[in-house]
């Protein structure tokens, strides 16, 4: 497997343009409101614009993208649920029956399921798309989950996805996942990473009792001593501890940053791949929102090793996407209000700091202004 | 002023049924997630089912509704902005180019406009429902903000804009205001009510300096020292240092609970409002979700006394019902949720409890079941 793809979506990665920001923030402050008076709002409205570099940017297409695996790990026992929930999820992500399926018409996106590594082969599954680099991890805490070459072909499936959303008119991704065990590596992955306990980053998943829960710490602290993965090596990472759908994940952030995208990066699972993708790319993190506070144990470690602040705290832990589709809503309003706002002049409304009405504008509306 | 409407309206509000709330969480445990997994948007499903008691509720109108006052005590100079912004601000809702505007249109929900007491006289405003009780409240710091009858046709005016929204088939609430100088007798009823002193719940409002956070502070102190409100009279609370649109925010709560419809409280003038609603009937809290923390200084304290936990935390103050905006599209999105997840049975996925593949329904989809 060739990293030239990897290597030229790095590159291509620049830093947000500060100026970007500071125009549109010019612009907010003219809204018929106290300045920063819609907080996290405002943030993601000049956000946006920074990331896409445009003075009036639009949303036409959101796009959540929902990476699917299996983990060898799941033979130790670590979840609470049977392997093969998996495959029946991704029948039933593309039936539309699924959490992320209901909230992704909610709020008008649509939604692209990837096998990427899932232990089953589909028929029948239109919509379904087929780049399944292995049928599955290996056990973690027995090998090395993946080889190096099929963690950077998990990466360039990634890349190519949002390659692919781009071109198609994406404006906005979701990262969404699915994978029965996959707390686990991304447990593993964030210790690796952070260098905290593995206690301190393992939450309950679906649902584990306490027996199963310690266990779990057990399989993690082995598989940690076993592979001793280097931080300073992600790719070394994701091949010893992690899994397919994380490297997924984490090549469709870089494919994102590269083409001036923004991503909603969703909970647990998807937060590890943040983590591989800017340990790969230090400014990809620019382009990143984190939708949400999981309720598993152990995200906000990796949040604040970010240094990203999550949008939402609604206690959810399911994954699949569903809290960044909901983040993605929020970007959406803070765009809006930037655009369909009227300004203190057009609305003919005083200002704190002149104390005087302002001139009436005579093109006070509710659309977008030119 | 009569009474008759405000206290058959209070006689009417029950307390949820808890058995609603319990048959909503059962269908919501056979749904393709591990249980709980949707947080807080579980909760707000099960809880729009048990405010309507309807096995299959929808939400088909929104309504936001925006009570307009002023307020004499502005003569104390406790505001960044001059008095005629309410009014210039009334206008602008009226064009559909404000916050609320925008964040209404976002989520589908329609605004409606209530003159309740605002120092001017509209002219050619289509859309503006005047229901002017006194053209502003005069200067709590010297006297009392409005007479004791008043208070009542404030309230008044809420719960008969609640019935109208309600047979105008309005599924749910969300409370929005407009008032220069509101934060000033919003604090001095949190003070009054949850017994802090007034620094303890006075914040900066739309952005006032040091020196006019100090002023608005001691005008807070001096109009509780002259009035001593009694907080077991929240009728005398209101008339002696609270302010029209605040009557009309807790008469809408009133007339929505008495109706079986949720509401969304907004922020800091909101949530005085629900304070006053709630200490003249308990029950109302049922109907009540705070849609978010606002950053002024001193809302969580009157959350805390309420005990509501708000939805959202993106450091909003601008009011208007921009955060029971975007609340209204989290309990819509809880709802669809509810309705239109396949269940585990529907969609042939194996559940924790079993282990073993559920039977394959044969109705599975993704739209809102039978």
């Amino acid at each position: 497997m060739s990293t030239a793809l990897l290597e030229a979506t790095i590159a291509a990665i620049q830093p947000l343009d500060q100026a970007w920001l500071a125009q549109a923030q010019e612009r907010l402050d003219q809204l018929t409101k106290p300045r920063g008076s819609l907080g996290r709002l405002e943030e993601l409205a000049a956000w946006y614009v920074a990331v896409r570099q445009e003075p009036l940017p639009t949303i036409k297409k959101k796009v959540v993208v929902i990476f699917a695996g299996d983990h060898g790990v799941v033979a130790e026992g670590v979840s609470a649920y049977p392997q093969e929930v998996t495959f029946q999820m991704v029948a039933n992500f593309v039936r539309g029956g699924a959490g992320i399926n209901v909230l992704a018409r909610h709020v008008g996106a649509e939604v692209q399921i990837v096998d990427i590594g899932v232990n089953h082969e589909f028929t029948g599954m239109p919509g379904l798309l087929n780049r399944k680099v292995a049928p599955g991890t290996r056990n973690l805490a027995r090998e090395a989950a993946m080889r190096r070459e099929d963690a950077v072909a998990a990466l360039t499936v990634g890349i190519e996805v949002a390659q692919a959303a781009v071109a198609a008119g994406g404006d906005i991704l979701a990262t969404g996942e699915m994978g029965i065990g996959n707390t686990t590596p991304a447990a593993a992955v964030a210790a690796a990473f952070t260098g905290q306990p593995a206690a301190a980053v393992t939450g309950r998943g679906t649902g584990v009792d306490d027996a199963t829960y310690q266990h779990k710490v057990q399989v993690i602290e082995q598989a940690l001593a076993l592979h001793r993965p280097d931080p300073q090596d992600p790719l070394g990472v994701l091949a010893a501890i992690g899994g397919l759908e994380i490297g997924g994940l984490a090549g469709l952030m870089l494919g994102a940053a590269a083409a001036r995208r923004p991503v909603l990066v969703d909970g647990f699972i998807a937060t590890a791949g943040a983590l591989v993708a800017v340990r790969l790319c230090p400014a990809v993190r620019d382009y990143l929102q984190a939708a949400h506070q999981s309720a598993e144990n152990g995200h906000q470690v990796m949040l604040a090793d970010l240094g990203l602040r999550p949008l939402l705290q609604l206690d959810m832990r399911l994954g699949e996407g569903t809290g960044a589709a909901l983040g993605m809503f929020l970007v959406e309003a803070g765009l809006r209000i930037y655009r369909e706002m009227a300004t203190f002049a057009e609305a003919g409304v005083s200002d704190k700091d002149s104390g005087e009405p302002a001139a009436a504008g005579n093109s006070v509306h509710g659309g977008p202004p030119h």
